[in-house]
């Protein structure tokens, strides 16, 4: 409802170009339409300058495919997370030019392949267990145009490894952390550079670790000051999130 | 321990001008010192190019001042958050620049008033008595170089307040939104604007809000994708964030 | 016990119409029967005026099928939720008006189509996951004769979908709102409306949203002064709540 | 933002009576004006037909005085809830008419003493402790034009009790239900009447009563299909959820 | 509503003794009686054999002399729990009998002093600050008139203090074990005796004793096939359960 | 370790009928064996006077079946709990008198059915889901010498199905109360009954009934002064305490 | 309940020189006094060979120091744990070499100064703010025969702090590690020693540190597998068993 | 980064054996190699002298058998947990030594069989459903070079067991304790020993015990003092910190 549009809105009222009534009808006229079970919002895209985005969990490979080849009659990039290789078999069928992450169970349909970031975002992950959230924030951050590197397996208990890398932390511009168990990593990292680190709690771990949850909350008290947090799993987040912060 | 040093380390024994005995030191003499009770990092805030923050929380107002002067002597700005009338009357004693943000419940020494934010930081508050941590993010924003608008008492139960205020939200490089009780203002938000927004989980409220866990979980949980979070009441952190993202 | 009936039952023993051992065994004779593993109360729905409701779950299709048919030998129309294709196989066999709602899983009798709504009642989703939940609440209220108007994902964060239709929720004298994750579009919802809200959370999201803990928490700290909240993906209790309202 | 009022706005524009940019303005010019701390909102009472409401708790007197006085030079009824009696002497002194009400710690300048309420809303609580919650309800319900009736000490091991004031809960045309422990009365009432309950949960009983979640558990598994729930201790929310729908 | 008695008033009403109006009023005559904040019900000490009992906790010195000097004018014996010094100087005025039990902070009024109990009752503390838990058990038992031995500061870390007293186990027709911490000696003593043993978890402990969770949840998990748990510090509840059985 | 036997031992050693190194044997020859993973003590039964029990869940067929067949070697009654129709299949195979208990889930071997309690225990289910749970406690009560009532279907909701069966309540010396949900009838029934009440809380619900943690909170917090819990869904324990009880 | 002396007690009575009654008084005659509210174990030293601990929370100067002369009278090591000034003040009083360690909140009097331990018992902190809970460790440690280092304030967020100083780490036969927050340090820790590491969460933080919790979670969770966990808060505990490794 | 290695690096340098650049490599080239999804860092157990461990948990056979048999080519002892009969068939082909303990859920493969322990460590359980978890902390300490004893089945409700087995006990320099339900044992044991106790929660029980958190509560808070505590069901953790504290 931006106030211009408004504004040229009233000015057509006045030329008598419109009239009330369709001028009443044109501020309602809002961009979506009604697919009966879903609305998708094609202008959403064009209003944050972001790819549509399908929570494939819960959705049958019908409903997943029906919806992304709806999408998919728009220009722009699609990304489909939480997808199974049987929803991604059927958007497929559909979508031609779709393609299938296993590791981040994400399904990309990418045509906008511009370069939006900015600098690199660096992906880490403490365990290899961390790894499929950590896919799913650098499939997200690239089909968003940013240049990704990760850095896998580089958990508290052997600092070293970490600290042996370092230049990857030095040259990122943000930085997504994975970690399941104690979360402890990002804390870590967030010592170690200057820059907005988000972090991920995975669902890794057994016992007390509680599905994530203590994960989520060594990483809400993180004592370096530079982390925020995303809900646990949730790579998509993080990526998206990276990739906003990329662009400014 | 940058590489760069290290070469010029490496360099210098070979060119003789330095021991190997007296390079094991260098290496080793990392840059803080120890007042006894804590080790105060005079360099952190070279490295990360931020001032020197103290969580006065739980110190006595002679331990907040003595750390305070000692850390004033270096440059740079100084943040003490949490800090009582009390500790800020012991601190003044010995840092006449220091000054008390009531409402943010901080002490500042702002020697260093440099921009180093290419946009505005817009910082949000459902409540009115969310006001004291989102003033703690502004504070913290501004005394790292931030130009900073709020907009308070923009509850989700009263839409239209936050609607009519949209243009504050579209000038915003960054948005940081302090919500309460169900925590659902930064959802809201994230799906006005196209840019990263922080949320941070107040403690307002009583009964189920468990002193902030509800509305932690809520943005947690938020369908906004571009949300990232701090803990409970944590305005220095969301400050801290937006802060390094606007840099960028 | 109604104090009409008893003092009729003792002007029937001071006019020696009845004994004094009859009238104690009236007193006692309640109106239910015994099914062996089911009291079923046949006048409780003239009682309170409202349809027989079964909960499906954890019944197998025969004992659900038994009980249906019971019950369905008294007039007035029959409510089983949270019912499964197959225990609605079993039922279809022994009564034959039975319907199935597939979304709702429920299957219905409904032979009572007389309409005792007196407005209508909006039913609001905020995700398409929510839809189910979202259509237990409509079958219920539209069983109980009541009109009802739904609208689907209009979620916090595309706001401008919800305001959109701010007709429907004008029009509304009732209003239902299913939502998971944060939990948060009752709290739009009910500073949009000037009458009850009835919120359900539910268990729609993953990691921190705890199955519905989180919108739970989310809706029981809501801002808004009109809401009151149901059990996590209790559609046929806001339903049904709803239905009573909308009687009055 | 009500369509009449819109197509209004473009009739005065087409007439020449306003121009484009007057236009805009009066959109933009929301009924809320700045009192600094908090935006007061004069319409809303007007748009949902309620009274205002001020949450006292955390503010302090002077500021409590500041906004209530402010609200008065309005037209409509005040109600301050979780107020003192220093917040109530600082009120008396700006506001002539306010009076206090000492078990319910509410503030209330009744203005308008018109019955809105179309039957009677009936107030009960299971025990002594939970009366100070019962009585923000009857506040509240009544400052909203209700008559009310109360049956308070009628908690479930006493079922005697509750079941000797039946009549009392025929009566009335919507049941406001306060217990802490373990929350049981409301599903005992719910089963007994035929219209809406509201359920509060306080924080009375000590131990695994965990400062009345165990009564808020309690209550959002009634197995009463008639029951919904409000926040522990809300009962200023029991009481407007209750007279919304004893309007209808 | 004794069969009984409801016959003879059918019987009363037969024979013309009393008219159908008037057996109306006595059916709803029930035994209480209203003090305003409390309905004092005389005859449930009647009816369950009983003392009665206030709860002291909350309420004012004049509320509880109040209520304890009211209840003071019928029979049987009193005991106001949770009661302090305080309050007991209101009591005493009122009410010359009363004593207080300083360890218990329970106010007794025993003028039954004949023996209901057919045993013995153990009341066995782990440490020494579980005791004033262990009195109130003590007391409650007392005065519903039973024989009491105890057993303090035998927690299972020291085992053999436990074992050196078996004796007083095997004396004790119920046991009742009071324990903070991990609340293991339930566990211990029920493997020691045939006998009911009733756990009280006491709010004693520091950090992740949750003020009697991990105590409450260690009984509530109990190995032991002959024990049952009451409230977090409920002496009070474990006394009376233990009267009752010893009872029978 | 009774002093009886003990000094009977000294007084063998002092007259020389064993030796001091003998003695030491059989004070430490404590009456249990070792099958390899389990120590069976078949004197337990002798030491308590009750049935030997198994805890059939986690077990395959095939260890059940050979710790029940050892302990059917010794006299006494047998009950395997948690047990599925396979470990009932291969328990006959090798113990002819073990009969199974579907509803309850229990394999039974009743070789001594001499009655040891003294009066009738009541079983009561809140509603038919939890059954299995009241019918554990209805076998092991039963097992143990018991006669037994049960009362099932009689939820607070229906609270008239309750008093209409009062006199079972009253013909009992224990009453054990079963309820999922928000577990209420426990308190509605202690209220009822002037004798002990074992309150179980089942796992039936959904959503914030957390599986049983709603129920257990309730029963704990229960206003009713008689009433005693055991964990969730623990039938076994229910009947197990109330027997103890009802031996006294 | 050593074999050797019972053995010694049968032939005593073999012998004749005792009789049956007084070998089983003697087998009774366990090592500790009645102080009327707590048993005063004195044998317990020597048993394990440790100082008398007194847990002084919740106990008035008077009873401390009641017990701690008491325990006085006795050898050996006395400590007091989380006492008061006030506390000490009245041990002073009656015990002239007690000494009290304000940080730590211990009252010791230390009278065995033997070297138990066989190498250094390291003790780190993350922050300031954590130093009380690890001086309890340290006091604990040493009065019970330690050479103890401290490293204090160098939490993770810079790691560069701790690997500064991990010749002291490497120096450790034992590492306790306190921390609050996110409670992260003890993995970091963990991950550069060989040896065992004691952690101990402290509540040190705010918001989602729920007092310790999220430190505690962090622990049980840590990727390093020598880290066991004590207590929220117990530096006591982790000097205890530290000491006890210490020794072997 | 041993200063030793440094030094002679500085030393090199000086000399002209090698370049800076080269020197500056050599810092960076820390000992682990890349499989692609995980760095096996080979020299950990160098560093910490201990055999390499493999979570088994949540990877495939194929992945397992890979990082198992790459590992396999260094010496020392391999230990892969919470391994499945799947796993183990797929390392059985690439390692031939390997071998399975199936119901500690381990593969082995011990090259090193040097005892490293200096006395026995024991390991407790419970119950008989522990012992999966008390066999993986016998695995783990033994494949680390220890004599291990076992005592399965001594839970506190039998407490005559435990004791009749404190020979066992008393032998032992460290002792390791599982638990599920109530999680009392280690508190008993703890208190019968002057030895390190290693508690180890398991997730066995049901109902309130949540899969081992009553237990891990309990142990927590134990009343004696030598008791520290791991992850819920981790025996691998528990056996490794008994094995480094054999070791000293």
């Amino acid at each position: 409802m931006n106030s211009e549009s408004i504004r040229k809105l009233f000015e057509q009222v006045r030329a008598g170009k419109i009239s009330p009534d369709e001028a009443v009808q044109r501020l309602r006229h809002l961009p979506f339409e009604d697919l009966g079970f879903a609305k998708v919002d094609h202008h959403r895209a064009l209003r944050v300058g972001m790819p549509e985005v399908i929570f494939g969990q819960g959705k049958t490979p019908a409903q997943l495919a029906q919806i992304f080849s709806r999408l998919a009659k728009h220009d722009g990039n699609l990304l489909a997370t939480r997808a199974s290789q049987e929803q991604f078999a059927a958007v497929k069928k559909k979508v031609r030019g779709a393609e299938y992450h296993e590791l981040a169970r994400a399904i990309v349909l990418q045509r906008d392949k511009k370069e939006y970031g900015k600098g690199i975002i660096a992906v880490i992950s403490a365990g290899t267990s961390d790894i499929p959230v950590a896919e799913e924030a650098v499939v997200t951050a690239e089909i968003m145009g940013n240049e990704v590197e990760h850095l896998y397996d580089v958990g508290v208990a052997g600092i070293h490894r970490l600290l042996a890398n370092r230049e990857t932390l030095t040259r990122a511009r943000v930085v997504i952390v994975c970690a399941g168990m104690e979360g402890a990593l990002p804390s870590v990292v967030g010592g170690l550079v200057g820059v907005p680190v988000i972090a991920v709690p995975t669902s890794v771990g057994y016992g007390a670790s509680f599905k994530g949850v203590a994960a989520l909350l060594g990483m809400m008290n993180s004592c370096a000051s530079n982390v925020s947090v995303v809900n646990i799993d949730n790579g998509f987040g993080a990526g998206y999130v990276a990739a906003l912060i990329n662009r400014l």
